[in-house]
């Protein structure tokens, strides 16, 4: 699945990972509105609106992008309902032909990882049938449990062609609490790091070197960034806290290898909230979907205007 | 919501918790087949198969029990009927009187933390409606991402009266990868443990005295239990990785304190995959339930006898 990511980058000249987190309060008053008309507040109807939001943004930027990063936190609060139009998001970005990167940053041990693993990354057997459930590309996992927890993640990537992104270093202001602790003189993300890399070198693709497993560091701390990119050569970095988290186009440099490759960047409310931003303004509330293609144009020239 | 698990382990005399994670391979071939002659081998068949299993083993043993623990895994993995079976599961639960505890390991950051927080504690607003879209009392949080990741719990736990148990040392081998590291000569998990005493002190119940925040620690490292019992006195200790995982009787007198509370004991397979167990055979597979009865009788023995 890393090759598919990567040859998507380099057609598109843009390692760009559209975040779909679709917050009531990021969609407009307008499509809420027809909805809650239509079914009444609802479960169902906060999902149909969360969906149909997120429809005419990928279709307003699939064609510049490579991938997309729905949050399914975003989905999973809206109860039953909600992980249905996560899934129909999940099926809609495969007819656009986007790779998708669930983040639901899962991880246990043993079998229950295994069944985190097939119920995103694989087929479930029901009797003599299979199905994939989520069907997602890619997924975040949390590493806390150590390899029990990897592992089988590992296992299901193998036989289904996927990948996965380890938590190392996480974009937010307390990430450091455990993750920057010393071990020895260096930080616990370090020591993650290098297990990743373990982990990666499992699973690397043939054709392009990179590995299946990748990691999530955030933006926001590009010094931290640039060790890590050492650390694991071969695998991609997902680095999420680009613009609204405060992250900015020169700190991503880091996060690159010499190839120009290594790194997708991820942004959530900067792309699907544009309209909200002063700076779209013109777009207004209708034209939502003509400002996040807006702005991830833009995300692209800040991004290769950084390597120049 | 600790005041009610700590009423229940008193009227049961049972600190225990079982766990509901029903692989389908722990299901008698009867249950299975039954649902396959009806509806095919299908997701939902899978689900109604999960269901019905759990619904005959909480019917056997709720009267004995404070609490159950569905593991969100073994759901998930059938998609959207899986996640409706945990559903139905959790209300069926909270119909016997039953405190639900979901194992569910989340963890993220900010809103999306809230998230996640709302999904499975809490109520979502839709428009002027709120729902509670999962509607578990207490659940599992990894807290890999520091505060920012835990907070949003706390918040909602504060509203809902309900509570979290946070991961600190885990039960499987290979917990210490990153668990045991040692930070500044103390192991991290000691480090996390000290972040669940600050956590639970905002959140102490004045009635027992007891925090609405816990930690999970595993049965299989009662001198680490011993520790962190020291270490967070308030706080409720799940215990996972009795029996099937390794742990005995006599390991877990250290995770409780000396007025006999702060701990609970789960044991997911070794109750509800009872019947495949040599010892009680006698009941055959059609007898599954009341091997899951006596199997928890057993449980609760062994319990006791470890304090005489």
């Amino acid at each position: 699945m890393i090759k598919k990511l990567i040859d998507g980058i380099k057609k598109t000249q843009a390692p760009i990972v559209v975040g779909l987190d679709p917050m009531l309060s990021y969609i407009p008053d307008t499509v809420k509105d027809e909805v809650f008309k239509e079914q009444g507040e609802t479960l169902e109807a906060a999902a149909e609106i969360i969906y149909r939001f997120n429809k005419e943004i990928v279709e307003a930027v699939y064609d510049l992008i490579p991938a997309v990063k729905p949050q399914i936190a975003m989905y999973e609060q809206f109860g039953i309902p909600g992980l249905m139009a996560f899934k129909k998001t999940v099926d809609l970005c495969h007819e656009k032909g986007l790779v998708v990167i669930g983040d639901v940053k899962r991880g246990d041990i043993g079998s229950t990882s295994a069944a985190y693993a097939v119920a995103h990354l694989g087929r479930v057997n029901v009797g003599g049938s299979s199905y994939a459930p989520f069907d997602e590309d890619i997924c975040t996992v949390n590493p806390y449990l150590g390899s029990d927890g990897v592992v089988p993640f590992l296992n299901t990537c193998a036989e289904n062609d996927r990948g996965i992104f380890v938590l190392v270093k996480t974009s937010n202001p307390s990430s450091g609490e455990f993750q920057d602790r010393l071990v020895d003189g260096r930080p616990l993300y370090e020591i993650v790091g290098e297990k990743v890399r373990e982990w990666g070198d499992t699973l690397i693709d043939p054709e392009t070197g990179y590995s299946e497993v990748g990691a999530v560091v955030g933006a926001t701390y590009p010094e931290m960034g640039k060790r890590l990119r050492e650390i694991m050569p071969k695998s991609y970095i997902l680095v999420p806290g680009y613009g609204a988290q405060g992250g900015k186009g020169k700190d991503l440099v880091n996060f690159f290898n010499e190839d120009g490759l290594g790194a997708i960047v991820n942004s959530s409310r900067g792309i699907i909230a544009a309209w909200k931003n002063e700076k779209y303004a013109k777009y207004g509330a209708e034209g939502y979907a003509e400002a996040s293609r807006e702005a991830v144009l833009d995300m692209k020239a800040d991004i290769a205007s950084a390597f120049e």
